[in-house]
């Protein structure tokens, strides 16, 4: 059994060893994140959406947790693969925890997180050593100004380093609020790059205070990542190379 | 012109694109962080090693930059490969701004950070639906104790996510210090991971009062990254699978 990322999609980024444990394996477990196209890469005889199952008696989680352990049982070679980097807000580690507890052998093969390849192939360093001493991904996906909030935006504000926010298209307003809220300034560049090394990236640039416009006025949608930092006014655009 | 990650280490965790960029290569231009197995696998006539040149006239980081430019102007397809990612922790930001200044075209090729991948491969989940909202790479180089210091580890440990420390071998008793400082408790659990990903992988487990005891008794040495966090408490052995 291999949980294996597939990369931000584009086929190319995947490692050698993930292009190998998909091409080796019986049975391919995905979603929709890795995209597709990597997805048509993989025959369609052993590929299996398990993305699909939301909303059904038992969570899409869930019953992809049962049907690795089952797979796994019948002898199968199967790869479990999932978008950008298995452990980064990917619940791998719930689908790791469940197979120790069965005593089901596994291996986890990383992948490229989008949370690093989307800014970094819209030619932002998501460090610097004059502009950022860290780097943050946090997940957007909660809501700030809910009382049980996970997440502190005030510290990762505090942190004076990059913020890298993922699941964040539809919350970007909350915390873009949070953020000016807990003392950042206005005018810290902010990026949102939507379907990075997809054939149609895009990339829309503005500030804490108009990124918000921005991205309505452009049409962003998931799956972005959004960008905060000095270093986004360090971008430079690469220009892809002829070969 | 490419920027290239390596990845931690494993030739196998290069992507299919770094790969195909690198055997195509008129020159590739490393220094020692994509160690022996990545290394060894390049023909002996197209490397160049640009790590030894500190403490020589110009510092190793001019001499890559200017070197760059001129094997460029040459014409020649060159590799410029960086272990892990190139934009985490390892001045790509720099490299790009030099080449986009000098009006040389490049590409990146995001690769595997250590910064995710040592966790990993360790089992540990550097997200958790539970246990982190929120992971932050942070440089262990700099003196917590010093007035400039660029990094804010109270606001670090405020974040309640996981951190990850890279370059933080040498200061391990400073920074833990100062996160205990800042309210941490003593009991989060924390691991050392030396060499990710190569043949003699470390791991180095204990809590953030003993990590330095721990890290002394088995004479961790860099590479290796520092996971701080509830997260490593999650940690599952992979067991890796027999192909
Ligand atoms: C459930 S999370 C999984 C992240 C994934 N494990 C990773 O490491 O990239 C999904 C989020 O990842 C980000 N994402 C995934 N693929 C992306 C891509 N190609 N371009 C931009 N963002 C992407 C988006 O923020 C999206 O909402
Ligand atoms: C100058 S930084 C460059 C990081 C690199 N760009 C990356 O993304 O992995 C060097 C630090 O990376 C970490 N590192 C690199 N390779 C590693 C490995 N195989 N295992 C553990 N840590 C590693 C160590 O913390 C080391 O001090």
């Amino acid at each position: 059994m291999s949980l294996v990322g597939s990369g931000p999609g584009d086929p190319e980024l995947l490692t050698v060893k993930a292009r190998r444990r998909i091409d080796a394996a019986d049975v391919v477990l995905h979603d929709k994140l890795p995209g597709p196209e990597i997805i048509d890469t993989i025959p369609e005889a052993k590929r299996e959406d398990v993305g699909k199952r939301a909303g059904g008696e038992r969570t899409s989680q869930e019953y992809t947790n049962e049907r690795l352990v089952e797979l796994a049982r019948e002898g199968k070679d199967v790869v479990r693969l999932k978008g950008g980097d298995p452990f980064v807000f990917g619940r791998g580690g719930e689908e790791t925890s469940h197979l120790a507890a069965n005593g089901i052998d596994f291996e986890v093969v990383p992948g490229i997180s989008s949370a690093l390849a989307a800014p970094e192939l819209a030619g932002i360093p998501t460090t610097h050593r004059e502009h950022a001493s860290s780097v943050s991904f946090v997940t957007g996906h909660e809501d700030p100004t809910k009382e049980e909030s996970a997440v502190n935006w005030e510290a990762l504000a505090a942190t004076g380093g990059t913020l890298v926010v993922l699941m964040g298209v539809g919350k970007l307003p909350d915390y873009t609020a949070a953020l000016r809220e807990a003392g950042m300034e206005s005018d810290v560049p902010v990026a949102l790059v939507e379907r990075a090394s997809r054939p149609d990236q895009r990339v829309a640039t503005g500030t804490l205070d108009t990124i918000v416009d921005v991205a309505e006025r452009k049409g962003i949608e998931p799956p972005a990542v959004t960008v905060i930092g000095q270093v986004v006014g360090e971008r430079e655009q690469p220009r892809e190379v002829e070969r």
